[in-house]
């Protein structure tokens, strides 16, 4: 079915996003903060329509989805002046796919109840390429009715959607995501740099021991780029953080101890210190000496 | 081609171990520190011969292999009173199979050598079920040739086996390996535990996640016995501290920095204080509080 749908946050998610919508032939109005980004995304799709406001993209779409920064960008774009929320109709679902805190979350499903809309808590895994590609993983909060509605449209860009349980579940799912990618990383960090202190060849031990029980989808995609130090690609350190911050924010409330998460925050920010914030999260290993 | 050759240590990786040598038409001698272990694979194993002292299977073997627990213990087999090495001949290569310290590797290479003969240090891993079906890797140090002559060999019950370097270079490879193993743990571990405070179906979120970024063998392959807090099964926490405390002594000879690696392994006894030592490692995630 052919949906009126609304796209708000052209960034390296939502453009490729945005895009998949359009060659699904939905009638696609979409709305950029930095108005250079819309007119890139309509230069690219012609049949998009660029709203001058989140409220303007939102009136009269059936679904309308928001993917920015963060909690700030979502209040903006959605609470604020000419936000989304002033054009939301009743009976349409708000779909936020951005990472952010699951009280945020709890409190947008609140506001689009009281305009007779539906909300979800979206965020995604995959990463820039799973975007381009439409092979995200979503995970979802939310009343059950909103997600039945948005599942077939959230498919034009996810391989895999899953709803975990009311507003904010899927926020609290990302949550869990993160701090499993830290514990990764940090042991692979560890691995490959005592393989250099050793006098390992690390790429040959990589091999060894990448098929038992140290496997890892990062080991498997990051071992080659950590050992050189490049880190041009990939999910940003800055971002990584904003989601271990969200995180040990969610555990101060919910009484989880998360020693690990928190001290693999502090090395970010070591990393960030020396330069890092735009590196891929792999560059953890750079805390350690080079040897 | 048939070999003569010598088993040290019937444990739950030696016992299959040594059955895989005697299926493939190898002649086997096997000794095992307490007897009654010897006589029930005897029994199992109608063509093996048990002897009396390592020293007495070693003689006249081409190839002596050792699985046993510690440095410790290999000392006692290998050059303990009625060791294997008064047995070894000249041109037989000794195997030592026990996750072990670089240096004792280092210390037996030159031992064997002194007899003429070879050596290995070739820690595995896999478990017992890659020991019982004859799918166990194994990371190899010491001299090409003598890793030339053992590979026909080892394939009876290695499905993989590399060589990383001259001896010792089997043990620190095997040390990367629970190095990685040791984040991978912990981050799970609070990934779980954080789903559970956050009131989530743990199995859900594991549904969600599992083909990502976050996904590594421990996830796929752990996550149910460790939501169930069911541990009768793995491979053991007592195990896993020997093999940290092997890292971190190498570590503090080598200078590389282990920071999660240091912390797990205090994590781990904590486990072991409240009665985990038999645990599988995954019995990390008992130190949270389950909610």
């Amino acid at each position: 079915m052919v949906e009126r749908v609304a796209f708000l946050g052209l960034g390296v998610m939502g453009f490729p996003m945005a895009g998949h919508l359009l060659r699904a032939g939905h009638a696609t109005t979409v709305w950029n903060r930095s108005p250079a980004r819309s007119d890139r995304f309509a230069a690219a799709h012609p049949a998009a329509v660029v709203a001058p406001s989140p409220a303007a993209a939102a009136r009269g779409a059936a679904f309308v989805f928001v993917c920015v920064g963060r909690d700030a960008d979502v209040r903006d774009v959605v609470l604020g002046k000419d936000g989304a929320l002033g054009g939301l109709g009743s009976g349409a679902v708000l779909v936020d796919h951005t990472t952010a805190s699951a009280e945020l979350a709890r409190e947008l499903e609140g506001r689009a109840r009281e305009r007779g809309a539906g909300f979800l808590d979206a965020p995604v895994s995959g990463g820039q390429s799973g975007a381009e590609q439409g092979t995200l993983t979503v995970m979802a909060g939310g009343e059950p009715a909103a997600f039945e509605r948005a599942l077939p449209i959230l498919g034009c860009y996810a391989r895999r959607t899953q709803r975990l349980g009311p507003a904010g579940s899927g926020q609290l799912a990302k949550m869990v995501n993160q701090i499993c990618i830290a514990g990764v990383l940090q042991g692979l960090s560890e691995g490959l740099h005592f393989a250099e202190a050793a006098g390992l060849d690390p790429l040959a031990v990589v091999e060894a021991i990448s098929q038992g029980a140290a496997q890892s989808w990062q080991m498997e995609n990051r071992h080659r780029t950590m050992i050189e130090r490049s880190f041009d690609h990939g999910f940003a350190v800055e971002w990584m953080r904003k989601d271990l911050g969200l995180a040990l924010g969610e555990a101060r409330r919910n009484g989880a101890q998360l020693p690990l998460a928190a001290l693999v925050d502090q090395f970010y920010a070591e990393v960030e210190a020396q330069g890092g914030r735009r590196w891929d999260t792999s560059s953890l290993i750079t805390r350690l000496r080079k040897t």
